[in-house]
């Protein structure tokens, strides 16, 4: 049938649980069933929502978690996500302690959602990579900085050898312009091209008010934009999905998860890290999606990351997005990262490239040894014997084995 | 200064909260301070961060928390809430446990921001009701139903003495459009005002592809729409802006509070409420913000209820926005509300309404009776013996007292 399965995580007594699902499933559909006259019940049958499972998640005294599962019919929304959100989690988010973790969609709803434009392979054609996690680079402490100083930041980052290099997702337009960085980003990675023989995409964050974005992402591709950078949850996920299907706007999308730790930090309420950096953020078309690393400072435990990667790479009709789990990366990292995340991931570096003793370029070189040195199974030690750049971030940062 | 102070409640040891705010201050602006060589720190003093305030909120053993406010400075951002949202709470949302309790706007920042395009003195006008608080009935029970159910349902409403009827929030326009529901409200209602002088406005809910919405949004305000309910938070809080701000758009706007409780309902993580359904609502020009109330089963705490109120009506140079506190109200409550809310509130009842002995009609007039009971100082008890539909409601729901 055609619809969406929701998944909650509720806290309840273990007799309460069906309950409860019985009558989320009846107040966010058609109301109220049983006093229904038979008439009605005919041709609101349609329409009413199921509950599909209940399940007990871990019982403590009174305080039962349990795991529910709704059915909410297409007939009852559009099929856009601020409808389907707010059907499924609208006035329960504000229903106490409740967590939205999943949402199944059937396949021709599913089939109504762009998915990436670009997508893993397409990135990869792009960068002419196709054997190795791609790398990226973050620019580091550019607020206040004019264009020769992002220009130059540029250049060393891509002379040290990474893939992608992004703005920082709090660069907005007010010392530089984002057409001023397509520009010149073009040139200088023109230069390095020419020299010798790297290639590098260079996201520019897309950045103002809602009603402008398409018109500036259409003069910034015809500029010859690579990539966006994008805080999709300081907008909204159709925003990102409007952007995606606009056919003047064929530019890749990087989706930034700024903001989005206000939906998922909290283990009781909000909204699974997965679904939404994952399984949503994909459905609406970004081709690249970063969620917190489980490594870093700024960490997310490591099941919710791979669920993440997972919702992002898995089969499903839909064109794949790069998972790139970001914060606390450096070079000592990349078997780590490799075992966990494959090939299918981009590396990304903010301090484990800037911070190297030989600074972004000595960074990024030391990354790219790395991933050569995983991939044909030396270890880093071993391999950085011969090379230089490793040998130093490994004296630094250290090795995670 | 130009600029915005934003405060957030954190948990660390209490020696550390100043370092941790320093490292917040800086991290989220200039990346670094004290080793930077001096010329840019003169270049960049004027966009870096500054702690102005750390104080301990509660200690526990180890755990502290603590209340800190830092400036962000306005060189930093565009002024449009997607930038200031990603400045202030983009990366720092997925950092931990860590709230955004309040922002703190300077007036020249304020000053680019609509707040209501018409307020609560417009709205009184339309309805020529000046004196007491509103009264808005919400449609129950109306996914999967036609035209016809819909426009009586909005005459038996009306028919009550309801100020407002707003639409469900998780109808869309599937069975009926949002064009057919305003044509057809507007003759309704025209009707029931030709017959016994009440005046009532019909909230239609605004809804679909954010990118189609001023169109929609302007097709319906050309065929009288009364006011638009609209899921703010399943958009982004710039929509709305863009919306008020729409010259051809000069309909006002009540926002739903739908999904947000995935951002407030945390103690620890997420934005306060009255951050979010207060301050931000108002400032980006909602007409009326509705919220949980204290006293349902879906229900907030009251100091949080009156906190929202309070920033949608405190004098900021702003028009004012009508406080909706919703659900689990009924006529019993109505000299709580008063108590609690005031004059300026809108007091919003379904079941309240619909479930009265003789049906939305005695549910509107033993609300009309309940409230002008209040003001005129007589208990409910008193005043239901010359008020037949007020005694129905008492002695179904009782008097909160
Ligand atoms: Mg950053
Ligand atoms: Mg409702």
């Amino acid at each position: 049938m055609s619809g969406i399965i929701a998944t909650y995580q509720i806290y309840d007594q273990v007799a309460n649980l069906e309950k409860r699902a019985e009558s989320i499933a009846l107040g966010l559909t058609v109301g109220s069933w049983t006093n229904l006259p038979q008439n009605d019940q005919i041709q609101l049958l349609k329409h009413k929502g199921k509950v599909t499972s209940v399940r007990v998640d871990e019982s403590a005294g009174n305080r039962t978690k349990g795991i529910i599962e709704i059915f909410y019919p297409s007939h009852n929304f559009t099929a856009d996500l601020p409808a389907i959100l707010t059907t499924v989690f609208g006035k329960l988010s504000l229903d106490g302690e409740i967590k939205l973790i999943d949402l199944h969609f059937s396949n021709d709803l599913l089939a109504l959602f762009p998915g990436p434009k670009f997508g893993i392979s397409a990135i990869r054609e792009k960068l002419q990579v196709f054997d190795r996690p791609l790398l990226m680079s973050i620019f580091k402490s550019v607020i206040g900085r004019d264009l020769n100083y992002i220009g130059e930041e540029l250049r060393n980052q891509a002379l040290g050898g990474v893939d992608l290099i992004k703005d920082d997702e709090i660069l907005f337009d007010t010392c530089t312009s984002l057409e001023e960085r397509v520009v010149q980003g073009k040139n200088i990675l023109q230069q390095v091209f020419e020299s010798n023989g790297q290639r590098t995409l260079y996201a520019v964050n897309l950045t103002g008010r809602t009603f402008e974005l398409k018109e500036k992402a259409k003069r910034a591709a015809e500029l010859g934009a690579d990539i966006f950078l994008f805080n999709v949850f300081a907008y909204g996920l159709d925003v990102l999905q409007s952007l995606v299907e606009d056919p003047d706007i064929s530019v890749p999308i990087m989706a930034h998860p700024a903001i989005s730790g206000a939906f998922t930090s909290s283990p009781d309420y909000g909204i699974e890290s997965s679904l939404l950096l994952g399984k949503l953020v994909r459905l609406a078309g970004a081709d690249f999606s970063l969620f917190p690393s489980p490594y870093g400072s700024v960490s997310m435990e490591k099941s919710k990351t791979l669920k993440i990667a997972e919702y992002l790479t898995e089969p499903n009709g839909l064109l794949k997005t790069f998972p790139v789990p970001s914060a606390g990366i450096h070079p000592g990292l990349v078997p780590q990262l490799i075992a966990d995340f494959g090939n299918e991931q981009v590396i990304n570096a903010g301090g484990g490239v800037h911070g190297h003793p030989d600074g972004p370029i000595g960074g990024g070189k030391a990354f790219r040894e790395a991933i050569a040195a995983t991939l044909s199974g030396i270890t880093l030690e071993d391999y950085a014997n011969q090379a230089p750049s490793l040998q130093k971030a490994i004296e630094l940062w250290g090795v995670r084995s």
